[in-house]
């Protein structure tokens, strides 16, 4: 089969290799689409530091086609999206359900302690516990199902509540899912800050009651204004200490400020701990899905509960990987998905 | 001022009164719009024994034309939609915010241990806070923000999580809002279960992904097919024990039967404990509305997450409120609203 | 290895058995205690029917003697307690952390659509992920930790908050171990009914603000009055339909009424649906364990939350088993533990 | 009547008043006794500036002496503890129950916009919904109400489930009243840090698992080695940056900080965002207290679920206010209280 693997920093080589086999309780999946994300290009680019050679890819959906001998309840041909996010059963954490916090940290193609293979290529190797039913969902659409999750998983961090007003800063693809999926927890009314302009208007068509370009009006004014004041969630979705203080600026005494983009490691912000205090405004994180939010991804993408189809904006084989760090280094579109077999 | 005055049971006068004048906390509303509902007919035809004469209508909007001396924050001229429910801010329910269950149960046409006159009037007197800015809302529009707070009310009782599939039986214009509230709320899939054809078709414009016609097919087995199971929640909006049992009799392990149509007093119905026990399904019931409730629907209404407009089918005068019972006993359109000053 | 092994309804035989050995993923535990339950009595005497020959027994706790291959984290010598509800991992249930409507339902010993043999026995074989690391806590206290979980669970079921009422009716062991978790929820006042004078002492002792006699005075009346009106939780923990209506009887608006008691599977029981609706009383129910609920047991009793002691009112050897179903039918004391090494 | 006045900072006058009269709204409450609090402290020394002359005290508890016309269900010679956090009833905050975020922030002799005349005085006016009927609680237990519930209410703010581990940093009166408010919502283990011995030896006996000597073992060691790792709650009692950093290096991944001691207004302190991200620990402030969280507070007094007797450590007349200051300066004791009628 064909993977497209990361051999070394900044280095993809298309490789032939063994199909793998399946272990007793594990699947082995025909990829038919892989999404592109940031996690994706800071291993590339070594900001996010991985041992190669190791094949990326971590937002899949493919067919079944060989089941180990213990899997019940799932046969070839079936449809499926994978979480590749694998829990140990066993921790504290699993027991709870927080899958996302399991101590075993194991992931399939994604962010961390142990990585195993992902799903830029033909076929990939999961455990069965770890797959969902798709129907007839196309794989494009299915490849959300992990970002989506992730979104879910944010918005349960802070208790939205019917008619509380949201602020989402960024609007990438990551942005642009999240205020889809607290439009859909009943967020009423949501702001967007977003540079591009293009993603501005994308953000208003899906569902953003206002939106605001933070290079011509302040967010600090311009989003109570918008909102009727300052917001019960003010979520960011880019990643950077600046955006997370405005974020901070604009959250409602007793409400909550999200801290959903990932922000440099070594990142540090002066915080006044009078204010939360005072204020009760909470900060809150949000790290990655459970088991349940990836079923409750499925089940919404199954249902149109998202409009999936407008953020896939670009289709390439596994040769093309670089092209979409590209597009992604200058905010060319939206979702790069690897459709393995399109060559 | 002109009043439709219930004198008896089945009678309504329209009278000729005095305007009445706030006391220091009141203020004086001259109704946009008051919305007909199943509790004003069902006092209308004696199921629901009140003292006459009263002024009913408690489903309400309009403009402020007199504020008491110590109201603070409202001014002649505010738009406002009107929560009939009076707390008496001192009982350990309105400490808990649970004004629903206020012991003193005081309520401005609607039902109540004490009912104030309505707003079936060119004008009513209100407690300043039991108003509501609707900025720019059509009033008719802003009259449906207590039914909508009711539904709201009636999906927070039952924990709805994004992707919960949801099953309603009955969709009639509460029925229908209550389905909206659901989708708002993250539900996935929801079923509708409803005999009026119209309706049916309604419901499925509005947002549910799939309808059933319960004289073709039974419900009980329809709607889990539609929901791919047994439904997390099955919340029935008609007040029949059937349909209740019904509802029980498809909600999922683990999930809720909420009874938000409005039984019969006497009415009994037969239930298997083990079942509950074993299967942990919950009955919850959904009373009324709070204050929160009520502000969270003008959000709502107001920022359009609500489709208002479908569902107010027929504008009429204070004199012809006759007319809309006869309409909601032969099931023809939907809501009824009255516009005092049409005539 | 010796079992006393339950071969046909009120048969149980003491037999000579091979020890078991683990399969890759098991572990096996020398039992240190084994506590007996109502479960154990109703499949004894068969109104609990099970397929024979089975090996009861599912509140122990005991010594890893064996561990399989693949399990980490667990050595011999390892002092565990044992949940016996194993969880398939892979149901839609079981990735929300609700292991106790896991679709496969199969318990070691205990209610389950499969029954494993369970711990009444010198050994047992259980998977790795069904114990709980015990510290020094005693083999008898720790065998507590099942039914300690079911009441945690059931404390949850009804969200609790610090200075709700609760009124508990029934206070054999399970009662007692529930009303103790209800207080260490910040329950206030507790008032607890119970038939036996003894019991009710106990009750009293261990932690409830009231206890009242039902044979002496009404509960309808004498709850409330020592709770200083109706209680916002009313559980009730003997199975019986009429302690269950009186529990919901005396649950204030917008409470709730806990089944945790058994109810015979054919008992019915006649509800006012428009009691619930109008008073938003809700009916719940509790069933069983989950994994995070049997971690949390083990935690409260190692630090001691919880008096066990008080429990265990009778050790006996696997032959004495039938001696414990007796003193249950007569209110004899309250658990009965097996060793079964004491012989 | 008469009252000890703050007339300039670090000075009280004990001042001879006209008795207030009630409006229609209000009552008279004869204090029995007034706690002393750090507010009061800091008030005192101009660390938080008031206006002058000005009457401190917000920890009251007494009899009603004369009762507005309007007011019902309140009689002269009720025994009553005072919540002076005054609700406007009216605001969005208080219409959802969060009465301490209300935006007319006004308190009787606490901290707030608005401050009215407190309670170091033999009498003071209240709105009628501001008192709880305290039975026959003593009223210097009562006293405790006020604190306590802004106890409740910080244990509120991070969700805490039976079996959580917690730990305390800072055991002056607050701390060990905190302490004590986790004990009764499950936290299971409970450790404290503090610097005092015979706090210390009292956080032991009210219900700590384990305390610790910051001055002998560093915390961040201590705290997980006693707790058995990290804790999922840690809660700041004192106030300082360097205890509140602390406090979050022993939070769990997926835990709370709760920040309870009131921080300098102008202080800073460092947070590396990823953290939050990563982790998921989440930043909470808690403050002040709702008419609900008062409510339970002196359910929880009357119920015993609280030591009150042990932290009340000094009486004092009018006269001798400033020596309750030396003392709070000194760690000398716990709390002291004012009784008025003494002298
Ligand atoms: N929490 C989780 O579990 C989770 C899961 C997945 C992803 N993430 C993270 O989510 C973040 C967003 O991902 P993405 O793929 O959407 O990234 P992205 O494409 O880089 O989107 C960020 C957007 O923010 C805009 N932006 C930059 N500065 C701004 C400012 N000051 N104000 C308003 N908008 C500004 C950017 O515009 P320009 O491009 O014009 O600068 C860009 O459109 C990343 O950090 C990613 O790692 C988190
Ligand atoms: N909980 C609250 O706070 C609250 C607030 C407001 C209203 N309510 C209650 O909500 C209920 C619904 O109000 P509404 O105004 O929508 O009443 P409605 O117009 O009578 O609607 C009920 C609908 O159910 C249909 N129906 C009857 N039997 C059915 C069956 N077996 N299966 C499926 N559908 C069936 C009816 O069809 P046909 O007309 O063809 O029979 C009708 O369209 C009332 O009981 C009302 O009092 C409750
Ligand atoms: N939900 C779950 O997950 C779960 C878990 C474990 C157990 N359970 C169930 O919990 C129930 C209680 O178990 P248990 O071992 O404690 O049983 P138990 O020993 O039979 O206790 C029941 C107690 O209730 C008393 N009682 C009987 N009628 C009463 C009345 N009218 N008013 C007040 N008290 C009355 C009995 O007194 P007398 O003996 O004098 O009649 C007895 O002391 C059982 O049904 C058991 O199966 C449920
Ligand atoms: N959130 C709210 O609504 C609310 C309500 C009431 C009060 N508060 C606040 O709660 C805080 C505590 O009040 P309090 O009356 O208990 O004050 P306190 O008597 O000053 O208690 C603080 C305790 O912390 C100890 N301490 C100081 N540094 C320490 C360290 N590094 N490690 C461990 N312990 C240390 C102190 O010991 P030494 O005295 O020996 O230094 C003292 O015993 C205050 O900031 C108060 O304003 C908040
Ligand atoms: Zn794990
Ligand atoms: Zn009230
Ligand atoms: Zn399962
Ligand atoms: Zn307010």
């Amino acid at each position: 089969m064909r993977t497209a693997t990361l051999t070394d920093v900044g280095e993809i080589e298309v490789q032939e290799r063994e199909r793998p086999e399946p272990t007793e309780s594990d699947v082995i999946v025909e990829i038919g689409a892989c999404g592109v994300c940031m996690t994706d290009y800071h291993m590339y680019h070594g900001t996010f530091a991985v041992d190669t050679p190791l094949v990326l890819g971590h937002e899949s959906a493919g067919t079944v086609v060989d089941v180990g001998e213990d899997v019940t309840g799932l046969d070839v041909g079936d449809r499926v999206a994978i979480n590749p996010t694998v829990p140990c059963t066993n921790c504290s954490y699993c027991k709870r359900g927080e899958t996302h916090l399991c101590e075993n940290n194991t992931s399939i193609g994604g962010a961390g302690e142990t990585i195993l293979d992902g799903a830029f290529a033909e076929y990939v190797r999961v455990p069965a516990i770890s797959v969902e039913d798709i129907g007839d969902l196309s794989f494009e659409n299915a490849a959300l199902a992990e970002p989506l999750a992730c979104c879910i998983h944010g918005v349960d961090q802070v208790d939205v509540e019917l008619g509380d007003s949201v602020a989402i800063i960024g609007a990438g693809p990551i942005g642009l899912l999240l205020m889809q999926v607290f439009r859909n927890a009943g967020a009423s009314p949501i702001v967007v800050s977003e540079l591009d302009p293009e993603r501005r208007e994308l953000a208003a068509e899906l569902g953003a009651d206002a939106v605001i370009d933070p290079a011509e009006s302040d967010p600090l004014a311009a989003i109570p204004d918008a909102a009727g004041g300052p917001v019960d969630v003010a979520a960011e979705a880019i990643g950077l200490v600046p955006t997370i203080e405005q974020a901070n600026e604009v959250t409602a005494n007793g409400g909550s400020t999200l801290i959903f983009g990932v922000p440099d490691q070594e990142a540090t912000m002066e915080v006044n701990p009078f204010d939360i205090f005072f204020n009760e405004v909470g900060y809150r994180g949000s790290f990655s899905l459970t088991a349940e939010d990836f079923e409750r991804a499925v089940t919404m993408l199954r249902y149109d509960r998202i409009d999936a189809d407008r953020l896939v904006t670009s289709r390439i084989g596994l040769d093309d990987l670089p092209s979409a760090f590209e597009r992604m280094e200058n905010t060319e579109g939206l979702k790069n998905v690897v459709v393995p077999h399109s060559e």
